[in-house]
């Protein structure tokens, strides 16, 4: 089973022939790094995912994690696992050398983080928090507090957390109730409680510093009177060595149906009145700097989606190969007919071309995200277009993140079915992806949050102008495929679709702003979806637009026949057709119902505004 | 919590409103019937799986099941509970009264099961299977095997099984290896192993009763050659007490996803050499015998997608009306407004109305279903009656059992995205009934299968006049409602649907007979969601119908503002009315994204076919 994890020719063609993200090494930002320092740093991740990452997760879903005295123990299968990612110099693999980074590409950080996730997702979230947590600290942190923190942080030697949650505030963060009282030193008296608090207590690390948002006394109420603190588990010394125990303490953790072995941390702060954090930024714009790490975050959790549901794939492929299992349709009658295997039903087929198709488009997509981050920190690229390109990420982020990960659930399932009963068994791998994908369609901002987000503010964003240029984009692509006569039939496909798509959010753009807003914000989610399937099929309109001209080169002016033979012997012939095939498939058998699901966004039917709390019965 | 269950009101309006089952007491057969009795039976069925069943199912379900030398322990929780069952009679509640059945029609039997699965999908499991095997004997029992088994399984007080699967051969039964030798007695000596046997070793009866599928030696291969037997644990001495222990046992349970509190048992047989069963039925027809239990066992695991889903949807509403959350979408700028219980989100109300509609719509359909079953076995029913009632039931159990759990655990994913992060974990009830509810969309044959039976078997069986059968149905309800104006609107609307949905099924139904077989059955699960969606529709419109002539009665010639009033203050005409808006919200919200995925079967795209087994990748 560990063999897997191999979609690495997809993954090379995403990077060097469809992203082609070898001219970021033009710019003298990464002019010190080639394809080679990329392949390299991917094998390596690759290696660790497959050999450490991936049995670990089996077995820490078994040991879970405990709590006792408010001590939290993960999985003892962890502990080496982590100490490898802590030497491997994993955390920070996208930070700049001076801050103790490794000073790869976004791009990169994202394949090593979709190999981590599909791998061991609970070790990888618990990188992806200690990250999140010295970003914060390297964007707003005093020097002292970089000189206390950064390094160790970014190295992993202490874990990292996000505190925002509070038990009666929810995704409605400026409800929360936690509050700082600022002492004659300078630092803050922290008092207050959070919930859902992510390895807020554990015993990988001996220090674990907390990111908190509190409300200075006497600040505003709402989101304008937020403020963030550091709050370690250890006060440190001014010498980097631990001092005291800090009155920070784990309450309790979540029984949940996923992530057995990331703790869940209920965490009391101040109990004894003693909670001591240091203000991280400006007094009341906690709120801010938070939302600052979202788009980090966001990615990463979509990366979790991709690289939960890219394992699912392999390893429901891998099974549909090997099972065998019923007669070939085409054989039903004979009585003779010998078993094949599943993946020779049209069925099983339909489970693995939406599960590839998907999962390609999705790659591609983040992967694309992840340029445009890069793109905007290189020295070369334009203030002009930096905000043309921030103004993409804006938008793509909701997308990625929502449709990532609810699709991904949705593969992980059609992974189990393909199993069929074996799939529903503990026995066999793909029923934990299942579970532990769940969670990633809620934390960081459900998908009912992203999707507001989307039409609330992205697809208006700059008088409608970052939309604009999303249209812009896949109209490169649309018009390139329509010269490339393998597929000009498809491109003209999609082409109404994006057609339909732009009047669409044109519509439902004007609706939220008028009277029929409640209408309109009950199609968020629907538009959310289309938004991420027309992303997917421009996705894999552009892949097979490259897989095109390499196909063609390959096969030069062979006719009919020849082309099939020369497809199946040669492997990159192969892999260039079935990216023409993927495409197909989702623009002729997925779009459509795309396109009916934008009727139904455009009817804005008013019935789910008007039904009334009792007419949904029940009481 | 457990107040909940609480969907009398629509389970009473589909029996008497929609369905009018009072006219089943017309016939001789259950002319000792009436409504109270039927409210009665519906009502204890109710205390009881409130009371009891709900909360053994959240304790069984953290208790488990477990397996020591080939014992199995079922949750402690259960026992007493299933005493209750056994005395209540509740197993054998649909069946005649002469062979201990309580004589009740079938569609009261589904509102108990609904009741039950969505209470405690393991006992109600428990109880299916032990009804399926008393049914088989009581159709194919000799005179001895009767007297020795039925009353006693009837009863529940020994558990019943269905032993079929093997682990060699999955949902391809006809390749199973299981043999039978017959003994100079008359019985027959089992050799074999199944897999996936649930309840086939369980503490909760004394004896525990397994219909077997094997192989007489010297039998035809494949499915023609496979017989029934009765292996009990335990063998009956003829004055019926308990005699040698057989030589069927456990050798393992499977760890699941869910339904934790049922046991799911590999067994051997025979491997002392001496496991002894009877004859049930003819030789070499015994998988006739067991597709002869398909439709109650396909119709039985509908009822646990509609009874989990159910209360999924009954505790998210809860949920919804309690926790507030987060600011009312028309007023997000206004520093002041007070936070909105989450009812009042627009993205809330959507998912709600898909698990109403949804639900609702599965209802009636499953109960339909039921009605069409206890008409065929009416006295007065004619004979082409029957013919053309046993085609519906036949046509609609794939759909039935298909698209109830499909949607059910996409319902039931809702529930949790309803809850949020609380959704994930163990302490609120809905992860437990995402995982519970699984294992629907694969046992009783998968999805996969019942849209391969909806295509290959159904949709063109006696030439096609099933299937007509049908649409004139659907078309009664069209007519009327095209009449009624509240409603005509719609009506109109779902006609569309309906025309395209004919010309689908003749399209696919026509590849499937072609050169195109491949495309056709690749495209047979979208077709069965299409056809699910169709039926929800036609059972929403027909609710609305029904609905609409009672409204106008209730509101008389009220004009716009006092009818509003009326609805607001009188319970009955907020029902009727939200009938009306849900018929509405899935019309016009739902039913243009089944008209795009008919347009993606039309397509019968080619890509799916085409695609190698290389092109997968993943090597």
């Amino acid at each position: 089973m560990v063999q897997l994890l191999n979609d690495r020719r997809d993954i090379q063609f995403v990077l060097y022939e469809q992203l082609c993200i070898e001219s970021l090494t033009k710019d003298s930002k990464y002019s010190d790094l080639n394809r080679k320092t990329f392949d390299l740093v991917i094998s390596e991740a690759k290696a660790l995912a497959i050999k450490e990452l991936l049995p670990a997760s089996i077995e820490g879903d078994v040991q879970g994690c405990s709590f006792e005295n408010g001590k939290v123990t993960v999985p003892a299968v962890f502990h080496s696992v982590y100490k490898l990612i802590v030497e491997g110099e994993w955390i920070a693999l996208s930070d700049d050398l001076d801050v103790g980074g490794q000073g790869m590409p976004q791009i990169i950080k994202m394949v090593v983080d979709e190999l981590f996730q599909g791998a061991n997702t609970c070790l990888a979230l618990s990188m992806g928090l200690t990250h999140g947590a010295g970003k914060l600290i390297e964007i707003y942190g005093t020097e002292e507090q970089k000189k206390l923190y950064l390094k160790k942080v970014y190295s992993g030697e202490w874990t990292g957390t996000m505190a925002l949650t509070e038990a009666g505030a929810g995704s409605e963060v400026g409800e929360l109730e936690a509050s700082a009282k600022k002492n004659p030193d300078g630092t803050y008296s922290i008092t207050g409680n959070k919930v859902f608090i992510t390895q807020a207590e554990n015993n990988l690390t001996e220090n674990i510093i907390n990111p908190v948002l509190a409300r200075i006394e006497g600040s505003p109420k709402g989101t304008r009177g937020i403020s963030l603190f550091l709050v370690p588990k250890y006060l440190v010394n001014e010498d980097g060595s631990l001092g005291e125990r800090n009155d920070i303490e784990c309450t309790g953790i979540e029984e949940k149906i996923g992530i057995h072995g990331s703790p869940t941390c209920s965490m009391a702060m101040g109990s004894k009145g003693n909670c001591i954090g240091t203000l991280l930024g400006k007094e009341n714009e906690g709120l801010k700097s938070m939302f600052h790490m979202m788009n980090e975050a966001r990615l990463f959790v979509a990366m979790q989606g991709l690289g939960l549901s890219s394992t699912a794939y392999l390893y429901a492929l891998n099974y549909a190969r090997e099972r065998f299992q019923g007669k070939h349709i085409t054989k039903l009658r004979e009585s003779d007919a010998k078993q094949v295997p599943l993946i020779e039903h049209p069925d099983i087929k339909r489970m693995l071309m939406m599960m590839k198709s998907s999962i390609e488009g999705l790659r591609s997509l983040n992967y694309y995200v992840g340029l445009c981050i890069d793109q905007v920190g290189l020295e070369a690229t334009s203030q002009e277009e930096k905000k043309r390109l921030n103004g993409l990420i804006a938008l793509l982020i909701p997308i990625c993140k929502a449709h990532t990960t609810e699709r991904g659930f949705e593969l992980c399932n059609m992974a189990i079915q393909i199993y069929g009963g074996a799939g529903a068994c503990r026995e066999y791998p793909v029923e934990q992806l299942l579970r532990d994908i769940k969670i990633a369609t809620i934390y960081e901002g459900t998908t009912g949050i992203q999707a507001m987000d989307l039409l609330g503010r992205k697809i208006g964003m700059n008088k409608g102008r970052v939309f604009q240029d999303f249209i812009e984009e896949i109209n490169k692509t649309v018009i390139t495929a329509e010269n490339q006569s393998s597929i000009s039939v498809l491109a003209r496909q999609f082409k109404k679709a994006l057609d339909k798509f732009k009047k669409t959010a044109l519509n439902i753009g004007q609706a939220a702003a008028s009277q029929q807003i409640q209408e309109a914000f009950s199609q968020a989610y629907p538009f959310c979806e289309v938004s991420g399937d027309i992303s997917i099929a421009w996705m894999l309109l552009w892949r097979a637009s490259v897989a095109s001209f390499k196909l063609d080169k390959i096969l030069g002016k062979a006719d009919e026949e020849k082309r099939a033979e020369k497809i199946a012997k040669n492997k990159d012939a192969a892999f260039y057709n079935s990216q023409i095939q993927t495409a197909q498939y989702f623009i002729n058998s997925v779009i459509p119902k795309t396109m009916g699901m934008m009727d139904a966004i455009n009817n804005l039917d008013s019935a789910v505004v008007n039904i009334t709390d009792a007419g949904f019965g029940g009481k």
